[in-house]
């Protein structure tokens, strides 16, 4: 799971992301406190909390959580200066979940792909003192999002609406994950999953889920215009989006500058279902398609530079350019 | 995680095993089914769902799912073959769902632990085709739960508080876990967390809450009769069976013959905060707690010897015995 390069948020920006870390240090303090006083644990296992959750819930560029924020002003039809401060404290709480709900799939992606940095610093796995069990500290960060649904909105009529989409959404991403993996995993005959029907569906469970339905969702319930058609619509635009969104990644993990997007891309030697190698079949002779195979998924330099020149050779540079045209 | 060797739960049983057996078959066929036509996800994916279910879920002694129905005959003041057909089946699924739980922490458990086999069988990180990616399916596990709370009972007007105690037990283990691994993990000083006071709360969240309070707490909601003195009531007890439960286990990590527990026990190796360590600290002369500090956690033959000999000096198995004969 691997979505941080677009800056399609970027123009939703309206809230600010101070205001938003103001809401988050208010409800980790009480959450902590609520903790210690719930369980009377001793002070390591509350060390332990406090630090994987700053460890991996605030540092990512929180655009999740902030559209939660912002869809629930665009519903709404107010201005974020309109927005009464119960219902602003509210969202931001949501948009907390999100993101807690996204350190939650980041900590266990990790562990799988065995990955090494993640926003800039070490995955959290890798730290000496973590080890495996930063499995049981993201189960613990999952458990995060239902307490605080259960702290601040149980006595709200539409709570069950909110323990329910997460849940949702949760099982979805799951889903995503395992298609993604298993369309890796498969071994000789992994060209045959490499489909846009696959594809499609790995961009929708994967990324169009939690990326962008999950924080629309929450502010059609938090406006009360959750009904069934509209959510219906938003979901069909969501999936759009998460379809451009893992395309313009897939794509740059590629042909995109390091520099530029902060990591070096591995999805040819992963054996990856990414836009590239399902557009690339499309588009391949027989021979190209014979060495694609050859080359395709080997940790090996010369075979991934063969995989990018038949990618050149058959033009999926333009053929992005021209799918990204029409957003 | 290890709560296996109890024959506490024998004595509850009226419900057979085969029929409780039916009722999970069908409800990962409506599952199954489900989830094919509700995500068209691929074949292979389905499968690995079914595989991944099939090999976690139904091994055990179906012990805390079967307790579900037994306590909700109890709470209901019915026998058996009294209770209405329908909600017999609602507690059977209910106990499923415990059995879910209890399948999604175990399979993660067993990464955490590096464990090798569970339930007579290889664990299930470790078979080949699955490794990592046993954390995503463990998930989909957890998933599962509220995927059957949701069809099964959405339009009941309990269903909000079968999500909240499936969460919040959810969540108490994990602090029992978090407990756990850290006591085990501080190096040195470690045996300033070997306390009373940790092993009960180590016992309680790790063990108490879900194999007991679960089931029993899931019977009087099922029943109507959750009323909070009453819930409370039955905490307490549960908490004294945990202890009683997991007191059991440790001493026979130590002194049970594998022959009969299954098991060969590591507690002394794994530097576990366990019933006889901390029992010991409170009989020992100063020299042998000095020798339980040189060989506790080491995995070392003579070591774990010198602390076997040590806690049979000390005469912990005759107060394992008082302590038994008190329940």
């Amino acid at each position: 799971m691997n979505v941080s390069s677009s800056s399609l948020f970027d123009s939703m920006g309206s809230v600010r992301k101070d205001e938003f870390m103001r809401v988050y240090e208010k409800i980790i303090e009480e959450e902590l406190k609520e903790i210690e006083t719930s369980y009377k644990i001793p002070s390591f296992a509350i060390e332990q909390v406090k630090f994987c959750t700053s460890y991996n819930v605030p540092h990512g560029k929180l655009q999740r959580g902030t559209a939660v924020v912002e869809s629930y002003c665009a519903f709404a039809n107010l201005s974020i200066e309109e927005v009464p401060e119960v219902d602003l404290h509210q969202a931001c709480i949501l948009g907390w979940c999100v993101e807690w709900l996204q350190a939650f799939f980041l900590v266990v992606d990790d562990i799988m792909d065995s990955s090494q940095t993640r926003r800039g610093q070490k995955c959290y796995y890798l730290l000496p003192k973590v080890g495996m069990n930063a499995i049981n500290d993201a189960m613990i960060l999952q458990s995060f999002i239902y307490r605080l649904l259960y702290r601040y909105f149980r006595d709200l009529d539409f709570y069950v609406k909110l323990v329910d989409i997460f849940q949702q959404v949760t099982f979805v991403t799951e889903l995503g994950q395992l298609l993604d993996t298993g369309s890796q995993n498969t071994t000789e005959d992994s060209f045959s999953v490499f489909t846009k029907e696959n594809l499609e569906r790995i961009y929708d469970y994967k990324t169009g889920n939690y990326t962008f339905y999950l924080p629309f969702a929450l502010g059609l319930i938090l406006s009360r215009k959750d009904e069934d058609d509209i959510l219906k619509r938003v979901y069909s635009l969501c999936m759009e989006l998460g379809k451009y969104f893992q395309a313009q990644d897939d794509f740059l993990d590629c042909f995109g500058d390091p520099e530029i997007t902060g990591k070096i891309g591995t999805d040819i030697e992963d054996n990856k279902c990414s836009w590239l190698i399902v557009n690339a079949l499309s588009l391949c002779s027989t021979d190209q398609i014979q060495t694609l195979k050859q080359c395709y998924g080997k940790h090996d330099n010369s075979c991934v530079e063969q995989v990018k020149n038949i990618y050149r050779t058959v033009g999926l540079v333009e053929r992005f350019e021209e799918f990204e045209s029409k957003y």
